[in-house]
């Protein structure tokens, strides 16, 4: 057996494990504007999703398939039938299709989910990988929870996955339980053991002790060349491994690797806020490589270091991985070529048509305040032009709402639907509370709020109020954003927004409301 | 020399490396409740600050040496007589006082920013050790940069840190640089050369490529018995290691590290969220150990799987690290005990008097609405009871807020000062600009708004809004909090608290405004 090559493959699963995780569903839209900068970014391999779970996943992955170009798309798959047909199907038209099916093979999982001997699972791995070769070229097998399972049961399970045709092995350690020294020498054992050229070794390490993105790497010199990974380490739980971190730690460290990654890391700070702004997963301040404060050096002796040297307390550069200087607000004087460059730099890739509308809103914006950050770039093109309802039951035509000391909050309303208007009036607990009571009296049913968030898109007094709105009906869960200059208008838009989308998606799986 | 024992310290520099890394300065009082929720979780050692860096600091350290028992207190200090001499005055009242004596080895270091010889820098180490020697028994000795420093180099400082009467050596990952594998062998093989009896080896790892935690463990393997670290991973640039992560990993894999700690595990997430609250940091939602999503289960296989067997996908449970059920809220029912009981599970300890005044606002807010949350409660406490104003210059006494479709945001508000009252009124890009501009025509001044931020304390429409502003004045920074049901009356309560920070933080340093 030759060793392994150089180049460890990048397999995002933002997509699938990530979104997973985050509480509301990505739409189709939203996917494609991911899979479009994975596929910038330089990643190899993109999950899109696990066709048979839902028909949004399906629909999904048949998108973004069709979408991409030079990343191989995944679609992920039990062993059964069903799911590895589904799967086919939703990679008709991608240019490099993979199916990705797996099985449990620890103990416990086999034993209480799966209700399986461990034969009867060697013959699920058999059955399923021979289906899936019998659809595409491209087969990865997972052998879930497998740093919990049995080394020598594995051994077999990955050579009958080969036998097979699976040319991908994935050793996930789906519950974050393993340790670096030990992880590294598992995968090297097994890969000795099975011993077979021409595969690629996978490892799929979840973050329950925050060891994620030290397994991944310590399994790379175990002999693994692809790692498994998201964005800003979303996923089940703790997360999966941290995509940033695993390449810039591969290439910070290359003497100590010598492996490296097709990754153009000058786009991660883009894709992270990306993905953050479209899930709804925030970053912490000190997350590494694209917290906001990942490159800042407060304490005075530091900042006495940096001036000295920076190679003191700087072990690579913000611009390396795509971090934004300070000097960086746009204004009224800024052209639609500053403005294209700053929004591809967000992680965005426009139609000309949504291109056309974004330069539009933010010019308006310049008339209503002088300094506009990328925070509220990314407000205006997640309101206005990225998030898309295909159609809106409700328009929101006017709104007063007052607060004060010296009486109850008070919001008055007028929404138009078909033609009429309608206005109704509301107190509340506060001006949010009366601006949704009055909704409420106009819409003639009661949606649970089931999440409500608002936050301001930078430092200033004036800076754009964003809000996110998640109304749950009869099992449909709907999201809405708004922003605006105006808080209180911002959390208004947000919630019909939610309203319009909870009927497109009553419509679609047949729900009267 | 016999080899290390089971017990793996716990250094806690939140207060010291995670406030220098927050955006604004924790006062006494917020440092006083972090030292004695750490006092509570079991950490043995707590390093308060930098006592020379700041007159603040100093006063931290001196009131948090005084404050609790069982912990070690430590202050940092460079090499220098001055700053020995500041951290030992400042550690006076301490049951158990430790001086942290730190100085730069690695070539970089010491040519650049210390511009000092290696043979200078040993005679620094010599003086600095004997000089805390002379002041405190138990002298801790750091080499910054430990891991990009020359093995050889680090045997002969850390020899003569020892003769000197250093007991605690931290051999520091300052730019977090290093890769397990290999620190553990790094300091394995330290340890093995300096080869003393009866001193306890550290580590102190940052997490520039989201290793922190990883290479604290493989310290621990390579024979470490204290780590530095911090609550939710604060500190320089992407923070420190995080103390949950690395016990945690330590409690879970006991059979991997025969090593564990005194941690009250019980306690990290009531200690995260205060850490959180009070510096302002954020904890993303897939942060490991204290992060919201940590222990859910999204996907419907391991929601099967979790309901088969809990032991599929969970390696250790929600209660083991005090993460909350999800049937939580108090109400206008709940009573004193129940009151005190999660104020304390949220991290607190108030005295007698401030239990008093909370219970009271936790009464007044449930006339308002129904259910409280912990969030509500958190903000509740941060707002009126944990963050203390010595002296309020001015009171908000009225406030009214206009906003529409129909004209511009409009705002009056009537503050008092020395008796008199002011009403002034204002229009603005927004309610929250319009109020702030009003407040300014009041005050005569305008300090600079160094960042604002907004957010609901939970999901609910009527949760209570949050706001936290930052006003600069001749580099002055004060922070003020606001919290109401109504999101605009907290933005003007967090500024006009700012404001009366402002003022007596001015006058302590003999600023006029």
């Amino acid at each position: 057996m030759s060793g392994p090559d150089g180049i460890v493959r990048i397999f995002d699963t933002t997509m699938r494990d990530g979104e997973q995780a985050s509480r509301i569903n990505l739409n189709t839209g939203e996917k494609i504007q991911i899979a479009r900068q994975l596929e910038r970014l330089g990643v190899d391999i993109i999950e899109a999703g696990f066709p048979a779970a839902s028909p949004g996943d399906y629909d999904a992955v048949l998108n973004v398939a069709r979408e991409v170009e030079t990343p191989v798309v995944a679609g992920l798959a039990r062993t059964r039938e069903h799911d590895i047909t589904v799967a086919g199907d939703a990679l008709k038209g991608a240019a490099h299709p993979r199916i990705h099916v797996f099985i449990a093979t620890s103990p416990i999982h086999m034993e209480y989910k799966l209700k399986l001997t461990p034969a009867e699972v060697l013959r699920e791995v058999e059955r399923g990988v021979s289906l899936a070769k019998g659809i595409v070229d491209d087969v990865e097998f997972s052998a879930e929870d497998a740093s919990r399972s049995d080394i020598d049961f594995l051994t077999e399970v990955f050579t009958c996955a080969i036998d097979r045709g699976a040319t991908t092995l994935n050793i996930p350690d789906t519950v974050g339980y393993a340790m670096p020294a030990e992880f590294e020498e598992f995968c090297r054992t097994i890969i000795n053991r099975v011993g077979r050229d021409g595969v690629v070794w996978s490892v799929h390490c979840h973050n329950d002790l925050g060891l994620g993105v030290a397994n991944s790497l310590a399994a790379v010199r175990g002999g693994a060349r692809q790692v498994e990974c998201t964005i800003n380490g979303l996923g089940e739980r703790a997360g999966n491994a941290s995509m940033e971190e695993i390449v810039m730690s591969l290439r910070t460290r290359a003497d100590h690797f010598g492996a490296d990654t097709r990754i153009d890391t000058t786009k991660f700070y883009g894709t992270s806020k990306l993905v953050s702004l479209l899930t709804g997963v925030s970053v912490q301040p000190n997350k590494a490589i694209v917290g906001i404060n990942a490159f800042s050096h407060e304490a005075g002796i530091h900042q006495h270091g940096m001036l000295c040297n920076k190679a003191t307390y700087e072990i690579m550069t913000p611009e390396s991985v795509g971090a934004p200087g300070t000097d960086l607000h746009l204004g009224k004087h800024s052209g639609r070529h500053a403005f294209n460059e700053r929004v591809e730099k967000l992680g965005y890739q426009l139609t000309d048509e949504q291109s056309r509308a974004a330069f539009e809103l933010f010019k308006d914006l310049c008339d209503k305040k002088k300094d506009v950050s990328d925070g509220d770039i990314e407000a205006l093109l997640m309101d206005r032009v990225v998030q898309v309802t295909p159609e809106r039951r409700y328009e929101l035509k006017d709104y007063t709402v007052t607060v004060g000391s010296g009486g109850k909050p008070t919001a008055s309303i007028t929404l138009s639907h078909g033609g009429a208007e309608t206005t109704e009036a509301s107190v509340g607990n506060g001006p949010v509370d009366a601006a949704y009571k009055a909704i409420l009296k106009i819409l003639g049913f009661s949606p649970e709020l089931a999440e409500f968030r608002i936050r301001a898109t930078s430092e200033l007094a004036d800076a754009l109020g964003e809000a996110r709105v998640i109304l749950r009906y009869k099992d449909i869960k709907a999201q809405g954003r708004g922003a605006s200059t105006d808080i209180i208008e911002a959390t208004i838009s947000a919630y019909v927004e939610a309203v319009n989308r909870l009927y497109s998606f009553a419509a679609a799986k047949e729900v009267v409301i």
